[in-house]
């Protein structure tokens, strides 16, 4: 088979390098250039082959089919749409291009919610890892009607440190963060809440969203601990899950809570819901799973590019 | 300073052997026996000192001033009043005595909240971790009657492992728990909702109570997250808990949200509080921070018999 | 491809587990049964797939082309040979069968310094993770006959907590292991002391062997740190094992003091060695990384089993 | 009692934080300053009590009885001096003032072995984590003649993370260090070489010294694994450190191998010896466990300015 040509920009990053790992074992993509300009000549091994970074301004953006751009928010998103200028397709990783950011149109990589619009793109927005989790978790409650009309819906998650970037922070020092866990964006100001209102918008609910993270002293992963007050009881919470996405290769229903170690190094949201007891109104927990580097950033880039390019969508992608 | 005598039953958990710590360096107590049936005849250092385990049916229960009672729950209530029998002071550490477990009555040592009926008693039933951190940030807004009556209280909590005792189980091993997270007790279905529901009640909420816990690969420590709509908007809501608690000892009102090393190896509760951005309906966020084995367990026992005993308060609880 | 069938006896230990993952991800294999009596009836997933497992007694050992036994020790070799009688080839990764433990002349296992043996072999001796890391490490020093006479070998080594299995121990909860570190097996007494000191032999050293495992709060992995006193200065001691094992594709010569990171999840040993300063006599400080449940057991009896049947060797093993 | 004023130089760091944590708790000692150039006006807690930095140029370094300095290696001597001439003792916990490293004839503060010189000193260079735990582990075998004249000391040792500072770097990152362990400063190049090479050599011990520090995914600790091969067998190589240093406050003998939860957040130096099963010459295993941030650090300081200021030498320092 012939391999299609990918480039990756910001590749020195947590997600970048997952990315270029993602790609060195991909029957179907083949790594043409990886830029990382703060540690330009330096080589690492990923995905069980070596990689040299470039300057980003030395990327041939035009000699691949598919341009991955993990620079920083600010930057990411103007590199993606130069590389379309270049004739490739690209996949921006940063918040830039997302719903609620100030840029609309753009279609947005949820991959099982939006294959649409992805399928052939040129040029795709790829969630946060926070909203990968949150929006998969209640998209079949928001089809259905679900949700009481007053209920606020409050979702509390954890990320491990590698959504935090791999720049050197104090706070982020093994040091610091071992024995540590605390909250973050408190008082619903992380950057992710923008995408996470205007897709529960376009999915009809106008439900108050509370959304706090908090940084868990692990490296990868993130537990999304969502409640929701229903409209009407739901006997069997689970079978709506089910119905929703009984047939999809990348999201599986659990049958208890699902934790960090059942998603680590896979690209799947793992799913479980439960009516909460002794209650007066009827309400539901969900949780959601993921790797925040594999479906919570590169592997669902990949799968993205794979239906741009006209690819498999399941191909190179680990389960 | 004559030392008074005490003992502990139930000395090899970790609740247990911090008590043995904190007697040992407190300066009016002093350790008598410390019992535990499947380490008996074994050494262990606590508090820089030794301490040999004896068995609980070999323990002097009338010789000593006070008996602290951390055998597993269904057994150390009895134990507890045992001891009161036998002429000493009791305080229980299991769930067995605390409101809403079937035995009502009985001095609830939230020390704060509770100071009238524990000075000077015989018998205490000490709270579970989870309530200690969870009342006493409730308590201001129950007593201003600031939540809305028809809010559900969300509560998504997480603790340290030395939570779940230190019985070999394999979901607790290193190889299981480090790299992960998850929920437990999940569907309101958790032993420590009852006292909670039974101290809310009588605090005169009625609201709906959402508590899900959380295993956290830390040692110790837990963080309550909480969320609270309101009955109207609170413009600064510091003052509130600053108002009630601001010469309280072992309480502490944080400047942003509180983190389990800040709590460490402390006898305090730390406290933090913010309004959340962009709701239709006025919702505070509420984070409560303690050592589950100090301010969670051994550490407001010995608060608690230092009242009993008519010790200072403080005595002996680093701070 | 037509697969071939194997079997996994004792297959709910992180080394079972580990090798129904990589069985079900390998090219040329097919998983027939999973042994766990303890467990029986349990489904668990193992690379991407559901595995059930079976009583070890139900297993149908003469069905499938290899077995691997990855029962406890004293139990484990005693089955191998069982499938050997029933018509299958079989790989035993606990130590019965090695040598030094009494059962001498069966192939040992340790891929890359045994090929011949190995390759259409019936049994084999899988080696222990300690010995992998540490002969792999030694051998070109053996057999350039570089160790000076008198030397005493002195290895210090330290394993992640896998490597103590899984079942429920009270030293290997989370809230024992976190924040600690220690030797275990010390003074020389360590079960795989015989397996190295017999391979040593084997290879003309006849010096002292000082061996230190430690434990580390990590889940997986395997450093040694070997210190070796020369017969005479080396200039370039990279080169010697570059030299034995530059076109081996599962050793790594690394250019640093390789870590535990660098080797997780892959079947590969990566070495480096460097000259101590400051010294009166010519002297080596040697590194030698793998994962323990890789290279150190999985992987390398895959490694094996390709050899036994015939396959490529590297199929299925990832690098 | 009336309280002695100290001040503390470089006090944001994490020997500086451990010193103002111990003098806080400290019933003799009083924190007059605490310098941080680069968190200037920022306030910490430590020790139950507030910390303000101030900008070291401002330090009334002739206002207080004693000046701990913990500056930055290069800096730190300097200043150290300067409070000497300004009026105040100083105790220099850098490398700038050690033995070996070109500044020789102050005084060393290993305060079991030097008592005589510290008592009163003006001036203390206070040891190194690594040499602490190590020389300590030695001096007894050294005193009596006991090392092979031409053994090789093999010294294997790991420390967690604190040791190497708190400035923000790459490598130190949660994401890196967690589930990862390496060698570093390694061919014997470590800076606190020179300084056990001059105390070995001033206790009469020309052996080659090979030293190999580790890094651990741990926050404090460290613990040394030290192969010694004897003149002559030890039959009971307990008795030697218990003959050594039965009486010493701050030394403990262990009944096994010391592990790092042992010694936490205590200034103490805890030791095990073995012989070696199996071999040719007779051969010593000794393992020294030691708090770097304590013992090795902020808790020797004090225990150091106890003597130099007349007090209690064990005042303050928690066991």
């Amino acid at each position: 088979m012939n391999k299609q040509l990918v480039g990756v920009l910001g590749a020195s990053g947590y997600a970048g390098r997952e990315l270029c790992a993602l790609i060195n074992r991909h029957p179907g993509l083949k790594l043409a250039f990886a830029t990382a300009n703060d540690q330009k000549g330096t080589t690492i091994m990923a995905g069980g082959r070596e990689v040299s970074f470039i300057g980003t301004d030395e990327a041939p953006l035009g000699d691949v089919a598919l341009v991955f751009s993990a620079l920083p928010h600010g930057t990411s998103g103007a590199w993606a749409e130069r590389a379309v200028e270049a004739g490739a397709r690209a996949v921006d990783l940063s918040a830039d291009l997302r719903p609620g950011n100030g840029r609309e149109g753009i279609p947005y990589g949820l991959t099982e919610l939006m294959r649409g619009v992805v399928q052939g793109a040129e040029l795709v927005s790829n969630p946060g890892c926070y909203p990968t989790a949150i929006l998969l978790a209640l998209a079949p409650l928001f089809a259905q009607g679900l949700v009481a009309p007053d209920a606020q819906i409050v979702v509390n998650a954890a990320s491990g440190v590698t959504g935090a970037g791999n720049s050197p922070k104090r706070e982020l020092l093994f040091g610091e963060v071992a024995e540590d866990y605390r909250a973050y964006g408190v008082g619903n100001t992380h950057r992710h809440l923008a995408e996470m209102r205007a897709l529960a918008l376009a999915m009809g609910s106008g439900n108050d969203l509370l959304f706090t993270p908090h940084l868990l002293p692990v490296a990868r992963g993130i537990l999304a601990s969502i409640t929701v007050t229903l409209a009407a009881p739901l006997p069997d919470p689970l079978a709506l899950w089910r119905a929703a996405y009984g047939s999809e290769p990348f999201i599986e229903i659990a049958s208890g809570p699902p934790s960090l170690r059942e998603v680590s190094h896979r690209n799947v949201v793992r799913l479980w819901a439960t009516e909460m007891a002794g209650t007066q109104r009827p309400t539901l927990m969900i949780f959601s799973a993921i790797d925040n580097l594999v479906k919570g950033a590169a592997g669902q880039a990949v799968q993205n590019a794979n239906l741009m390019l006209g690819l498999e969508e399941t191909m190179g992608l680990p389960t």
